[in-house]
C-alpha cells in the first residue's frame, strides 16, 4: 500500500464562549485527509484527522514539514515489516525527522493531527473500530464497549446568566450525562461561587461537577479559590494554575482534600514526566487530562501510559482533554477513566457518532471501522469536501 | 506613529551541516519587515527580524495569528503612552491575545521573530544602536561596547574528516576568535574523543574548547562521556541531555568538575523557571544560553533575567544562543557574557556588520541605529527585498 495524498485546510470554529484566559472566537482547526491506494467495499481507503479542540490549526508546519516528510518517504520508512497497513511508529519517526528537542508545542498538534488520520487507515485497513483494534494489539485483548464521559461546558460568554448556565447545565443532564465542568476565574471569586452554587441546585451531588480555571490564577489565589470550594466536595479543581508551574501545582496537590486535575497543555513525554516528577499528583486520588492528539499522538501517548505505570499511575487515572471521537476510541481501547466531551462547545468538532446514546454518563462506541468520522454527519460533510 | 505593513518571507538556508540530532538541509528561516510610517532621514523607518538560527520558519503562526492581531490593533494597544514609538511589552500582550498558557515552541519563534523587528524600530526612532537604548532604559546607563564570543561550529558533514576540523578552528582563530564550540555525540565515543583531542592541538588549552551533544545522550552515555572529557578541563559540556530532563541535568551537575551549559531550547519563561528550579545548575560555574528569538522576545527575556536574579544567577552567567547581531546587542545592553557565533554556518543569518571585527574573542558593536542589519550586506540583500 501505499498514502496517495494528504489534504489539509483550516476551518474557522467562530465561537462566542470564552474561558478564563481566551476567547474563541478567532479559533481554528485543522482538519486532513490522508488518501492511500487500499481499496475497501470498492472504495479507497481515506483516514481522517483534526487538530483536537481548543488550540489553532496547523497549516504551516503540516503544509511545510510534516505533510512533505510523509509523501517523499519510502514504503519501508512508512508500513509494517510483513503486513500491508501503516506502522505508526515509523510514521512518527518520518514526521520527527529533523526536529530537534524540545519546544513542544504547535509541531506537536500538527503531528497529533496527522496521526489520528494514521490510526484511521490502519484500523479501516483491519476492517476494525478503532477501540478493538487498539485493545487486541495494546492491552491483550481487552476493551470497553462503553465510555465514562463528562459535559464540559459552563463557558463565559456576553449576556449568559447563572439561569442560562442552570439551563445549560439541565440540557446536559437530559442528554444523559451525570456529571459537567464549568469553566472559573475568569470573573470575581464571588460571582464564580454563585454560579457554582446555582449549577450544584441542578445536580446530584458536588461530586458531580468539576471545575475549570485554565490555568489562570496565581498560587496564593488558587489557594484562596479551593478554600471556598473544598467544603463542596467538588469531582476536581482544574488547572488552577500555569500548566508548567509544577511547584504551585505541587502545593495546590499538597493542600486540597478534593482532586486536582491538569495536562491538557502538556504535550510530550518530557513534560508528562517533568508532571510526575515535580508536580506532586497523587496517584489515587487525581487526574491526568493529556490529549493525544495535542502531544504528537497516539504513539506518544502510549509511552506517556507505560511511564505512568512505572510512576505508580493507572490508565484509569486519565481521562483525555479534547472531547473528540478518537479519544472515545483512546480511552476504551487502552483502559482510560473516560474521555472528555463537549456537547454545546466546538461545533462541529465535539460531536460523536449519530446514533451514539449517552446513559447514565456513559457514551456506548461505535461499530463502524476506523474511528467512524463517516458516522458524524456534521464532521464527515467537511471532511468529505477536502480537496 | 503606526505599523503601514508587515511582510514574512520564508527563506532556505540550505546548509549541508549536521549536529547529532538533525542535518540542517531543509532548515528554513522567517524574516520579517515591518514598515511604520516614521520617517528618518527623509525614509520611513522599518524594522526587520528572523527567527535565530536552527528553528524551522514560522510562515504559517506569523500569518494566521501574529501578524494580524498587531496589524489589528489601535494605536493605544501597541505604543508608549506619551512617546510616539512601540511598547514592545504592549506588542507583546497583543501577539500573545488569546493564546493558551503551555505549548511553548514555534509561536514563541514566530513571536520573537516580530519582537526581534520591534526593538529595530524602538531603537531606530530612538536613533541609537539597540545595545545603547538597552543599557539606558534597563541598566542604569550601563552598557559594554564590545562584547564576548566564541565561534559555534565543528560540525558533521560528509567528507569531513579530522584534518577539515582542524582547519575550520585554526581558520576561526585567524579571524580573531579565542575559544569555540564543537558538536559531538553523533559518531561512536571513540572517534568524537579523536576530534576533541585534534582540536585542542590547535588551541591554547582545554578552557578554549566547548562541546555540544544537542540533547542527544542518556543519562548514563552522558556520564561516560563526561568521564573521558573531564580531565581536558573543558570550557563546557553542553545540552549533554534533553532539554526538558531537568532530573538528568542536576545528576550531570552534581558529578561534574567542568561547567556545564543548556537553555537554547528553553523557549520560556516558565520553562527557564523550570530550569533553574530542577536542573540543579551552578550560578558560580554553569551558563544558561537561552535565544530571545526563540523565546517570545526580549520582553520575555527580561522577565527570565528577572527571575535568574531572585534566584542568584547574574546576567553574566548568561550566553544567548543563535549567533545574530540581535543578541550581541542584548548581550552588551543587558551586561550578560557574551554571545554566540555562526561564522560558516547557517549563512548568511550568522554574520554580523561588514565593520565589526573580532579581536581577542571580543567583537565591538556596530554604531547604527537600531541592530543594523543595514550593515551586513549578505542579510540586508534579503532584507530590503521583502515585498
Amino acid at each position: 500500500m501505499r498514502i496517495t495524498q494528504i489534504i489539509q485546510k483550516t476551518y474557522p470554529l467562530n465561537s462566542k464562549i470564552k474561558n478564563a484566559v481566551i476567547d474563541f472566537s478567532q479559533m481554528t482547526v485543522s482538519v486532513v485527509a490522508i488518501h492511500t491506494d487500499k481499496v475497501s467495499n470498492g472504495k479507497p481507503i481515506i483516514g481522517y484527522g483534526f487538530n483536537s479542540n481548543g488550540r489553532y490549526s496547523q497549516e504551516g508546519i503540516l503544509k511545510d514539514r510534516i505533510i512533505p516528510r510523509l509523501l517523499n518517504a519510502n514504503a519501508e520508512e512508512l508500513l509494517e515489516n510483513n503486513i500491508d497497513n501503516l506502522d505508526p511508529a515509523k510514521c512518527y519517526k518520518v514526521m520527527m525527522k529533523n526536529e530537534k528537542p524540545g519546544g513542544h508545542g504547535e509541531r506537536s498538534v500538527a503531528i497529533g493531527t496527522i496521526d489520528m488520520a494514521i490510526w484511521d487507515i490502519i484500523a479501516k485497513i483491519e476492517n476494525k473500530p478503532l477501540y478493538k483494534y487498539l485493545g487486541e494489539k495494546y492491552c491483550n485483548g481487552v476493551y470497553k464497549n462503553e465510555v465514562y464521559t463528562y459535559a464540559a461546558g459552563g463557558y463565559y460568554y456576553e449576556g449568559k446568566n447563572v439561569q442560562r448556565l442552570q439551563d445549560e447545565i439541565k440540557h446536559y443532564m437530559d442528554m444523559g450525562f451525570n456529571d459537567c465542568k464549568i469553566k472559573v476565574g475568569a470573573i470575581s471569586q464571588t460571582d464564580d461561587l454563585k454560579r457554582i452554587e446555582a449549577v450544584l441546585k441542578i445536580l446530584d451531588s458536588g461530586e458531580n461537577l468539576a471545575v475549570d480555571v485554565n490555568g489562570r490564577f496565581t498560587l496564593p489565589q488558587a489557594l484562596d479559590f479551593l478554600k471556598e470550594i473544598e467544603p463542596l466536595n467538588l469531582m476536581w479543581y482544574e488547572e488552577a494554575v500555569d500548566p508548567l508551574d509544577y511547584l504551585s501545582n505541587a502545593s495546590i496537590a499538597q493542600n486540597t482534600k478534593i482532586p486536582i486535575a491538569t495536562g491538557e497543555n502538556i504535550f510530550s513525554y518530557v513534560d508528562a514526566r517533568n508532571l510526575i516528577r515535580y508536580g506532586g499528583m497523587n496517584p489515587q486520588r487525581d487526574f491526568i487530562q493529556v490529549d493525544p492528539v495535542l502531544s504528537y499522538g497516539l504513539i506518544e501517548y502510549l509511552e506517556i501510559l507505560k511511564m505512568f505505570k512505572v510512576n505508580g499511575w493507572s490508565p484509569n487515572r486519565c481521562i483525555p482533554h479534547g472531547g473528540h471521537q478518537f479519544g472515545l476510541h483512546v480511552a476504551a481501547g487502552l483502559g482510560l477513566y473516560g474521555n472528555e466531551a463537549y456537547p454545546e462547545v466546538f461545533y462541529p468538532f465535539g460531536k460523536f457518532s449519530k446514533d451514539m446514546e449517552i446513559v447514565n454518563g456513559k457514551v456506548t462506541l461505535p461499530e463502524y471501522p476506523g474511528i467512524g468520522y463517516e458516522s458524524v454527519p456534521e464532521i464527515y460533510n467537511i471532511m468529505k469536501d477536502l480537496k
